[in-house]
């Protein structure tokens, strides 16, 4: 099948992104999608400045209708952000009979009842899923996975900026405005960080997923907006005191025939998973009356999640570009075809840090004799405890932590201390992983 | 549009939830797949049996195969579980032109390949997001929302009952074999639980999610597989003092050209969000090249969060059963003309707990005074606690925690509380949210 063409309007820190993963990833994008996906065009604001991203093969204009309407071009992605020229070419692009795909929450949450209107009456789609919290997914998760609840409630951190400056309170005692200094000098927040700060940009996202949860046309003007910057040090640190975490939060809650939705500053209990979630990252939790409480955690901003979701949903929209069944979504996400076998790593080439417990005579060397036969097999030890007190034979629980290492190296060492005298009975072993990819 | 006929093979937990859940939140379903769905034709075991589930309307038999032959059947839902039956009703379905939904694990994982195969030749869909982690929406996210990646690493939490255990001997200092049979009390483990205990289940799951992330066929034998019976409290205990948790983890992790697929019990520092995943919960880690982590948390097993997952595979696949436009996924979950206003609730309707500081002149009475005032308007305190020394001019903070009041309540006692000569400044009121719906 053909390849399909994209035109990308806007090539900042999101677009190039985009172009990036499109680029680096295409192999399994196409496997995936059915077909290769192509950036043939592309709008940029300065036609000479250098880009980040690899720009051979795409036009390069410096008007975004010419992207617009460009007739080769299938699906128009908007990633200028604002709220009027952006508006414009999205429109002008379903006007020319394109699919759109943008990750603009503010035209969404403020113009998004005129864009779907018509999108719906052109059938075409508006994919908007890096609008709401980058790479995790919650639009549809909400509207697909969760198609069979009644939403009970949605309680999200959807703002970045503002959690990393509450997660410095709260682990460093900071007060708020050195914190905001941090994150702009970290690139976390704008130069003018008011959107982030006052809520505004939360109450775009909550509107969005407040509208897919219930239903409900999109009205951000109905959301009660209030930021963090009231919140003191001081306030954090009582709040620890009493067991709750301060986070910024948007609420949209179901309550007989309304709906609650508010962002704002909230005290949570400190043993709740969304307490732990840290510094930039966001989570979502959805509560629905069958699903029960789900909770979804990832990056919410940056070039590569933003782009991870804007290329899913430039792979949505290819997907329904043919009616044919071969290009609904593939029962393995990969076209059928497109399968390819691939090796498994056999046990004992795995590398795992590990947890040994060993039952051990407790006389002098036994340990020394340990260490030699891991060192000779290439294990090294990241930390050795001796647990408890001797038992009636003599023995005594010794622990032992690993560093990284292969499992077939590990086995050995193990079979060769399991041949010590010194050794009561077989050793526990129990792999250590650092989540780490 | 007319209703679409489904048949639903197997009446017990999960049948039986997906039958009530169908039925409970039909208006809401019919909103998002733009159709009604009905459940036309059930088969069931025994025909005698009294149900947990309204079978009014549903023509009941105890040959499954008549479901799968019922020619006004348009989707065959198969919830009896095991490989074989199973197996040769999802073929007959298939042979007779019908789509299929399953929460069948172990047949996905073992003959999905034959049925994918057969299910593509037709044209049909057979649906399973039930089949891994109840109601999280993995596969979809996977699938779909993550399709813009390589998947580096997935890291999954999807066995129930081995997540039961291990959290009773961390919290409760427990061993093995009492927190089993402590699981299969509460129903949480199976009478006989090998495929738990041993790690097959999440085996099975694994091998679906791998095959998901890296586009490799379905390989059930090629999955190193162990269980959690040979861990000891103490391990847990030994694990804990030195920071980390035991947890069962399958693991699916991209190493050059090969791909590590192991069901293991593993170490992970207790500081990871996945440490904190407790009791019967699951939750999974993918980490993708652009997106970076995410982690997805819910409910893995029962028969309501498993239904919610059965209804959003309906749901999609009669979303696919026209090929017009206003069949594909709406923009907003809900089709276009099922948009419906709703009410928000106005701020000081809002139920909340509340987190107040002042500045109080530190002399007798005045708290007594703040608690009438609070009182009178219906605000009861949950904690009150005076914090730190007088400062210079003989004030000192107080912070109350309050219980669930609504706003407006607490508007008015913040302002006759601010009225009171005695306090210095404006009270400080950050709401406070346990997130229950």
């Amino acid at each position: 099948m053909e390849p399909v063409n994209i035109g990308v309007v806007g090539l900042g820190t999101v677009g190039g992104g985009t172009v990036d993963v499109l680029h680096r990833n295409s192999a399994e994008i196409s496997r995936r999608a059915g077909r290769e996906i192509r950036v043939s065009r592309a709008a940029v604001r300065d036609l000479d400045r250098s880009r980040s991203c690899d720009t051979s093969g795409i036009t390069l204009t410096n008007d975004p209708f010419e992207v617009a309407n460009d007739p080769d071009v299938r699906v128009v992605v908007e990633l200028i952000g604002g709220e009027t020229t952006a508006f414009e070419i999205v429109m002008e692009a379903l006007e020319q009979g394109k699919h759109v795909v943008t990750a603009n929450k503010a035209l969404i949450a403020t113009r998004g009842n005129e864009i779907f209107r018509a999108a719906h009456e052109r059938g075409l789609v508006v994919a908007f899923e890096a609008a709401v919290a980058g790479g995790i997914s919650i639009i549809k998760i909400l509207r697909e996975g969760l198609a069979g609840n009644r939403v009970k409630q949605l309680v999200g951190i959807v703002n970045g900026t503002s959690n990393y400056i509450l997660t410095g309170m709260h682990e460093r005692g900071s007060d708020f405005e050195p914190m905001l200094r941090e994150a702009q000098a970290l690139g976390y927040a704008e130069s003018d960080p008011t959107f982030d700060i006052d809520g505004v940009d939360a109450a775009h996202k909550l509107t969005i997923l407040a509208s897919i949860a219930y239903g409900i046309p999109l009205d951000f003007s109905a959301v009660y907006t209030e930021g963090i910057g009231t919140i003191q040090g001081k306030d954090v640190s009582y709040a620890e005191d009493l067991g709750y975490r301060i986070k910024h939060l948007g609420i949209a809650r179901r309550r007989g025939n309304r709906v609650d939705l508010r962002v704002h500053p909230c005290l949570i209990p400190e043993t709740h998973l969304l307490a732990s979630v840290d510094g930039v990252m966001n989570a979502i939790l959805v509560e629905g009356d069958a699903v029960g409480q789900t909770i979804h955690y990832g990056a919410g901003a940056g070039a590569n999640p933003t782009a991870s979701s804007v290329v899913a949903d430039i792979v949505d929209v290819v997907r329904t570009l043919t009616a044919d069944p071969g290009n609904r979504v593939p029962h393995l996400a990969f076209q059928p075809t497109a399968l390819t076998s691939k090796d498994v790593t056999p046990l004992g080439d795995i590398e795992c840090a590990y947890y040994l417990r060993l039952l051990a005579l407790d006389r002098p060397g036994v340990l020394a004799e340990i260490a030699r036969i891991l060192g000779e097999n290439n294990v090294s030890i990241e930390a050795i405890r001796q647990q408890g007190t001797k038992n009636n034979d003599g023995n005594v629980s010794v622990v032992i932590v690993t560093h990284k290492t292969r499992e077939m190296s590990m086995t050995r060492a193990i079979g060769a201390i399991e041949a010590l005298p010194a050794i009561a009975e077989p050793v526990m072993r129990i792999r250590l992983d650092t989540l780490e990819a």
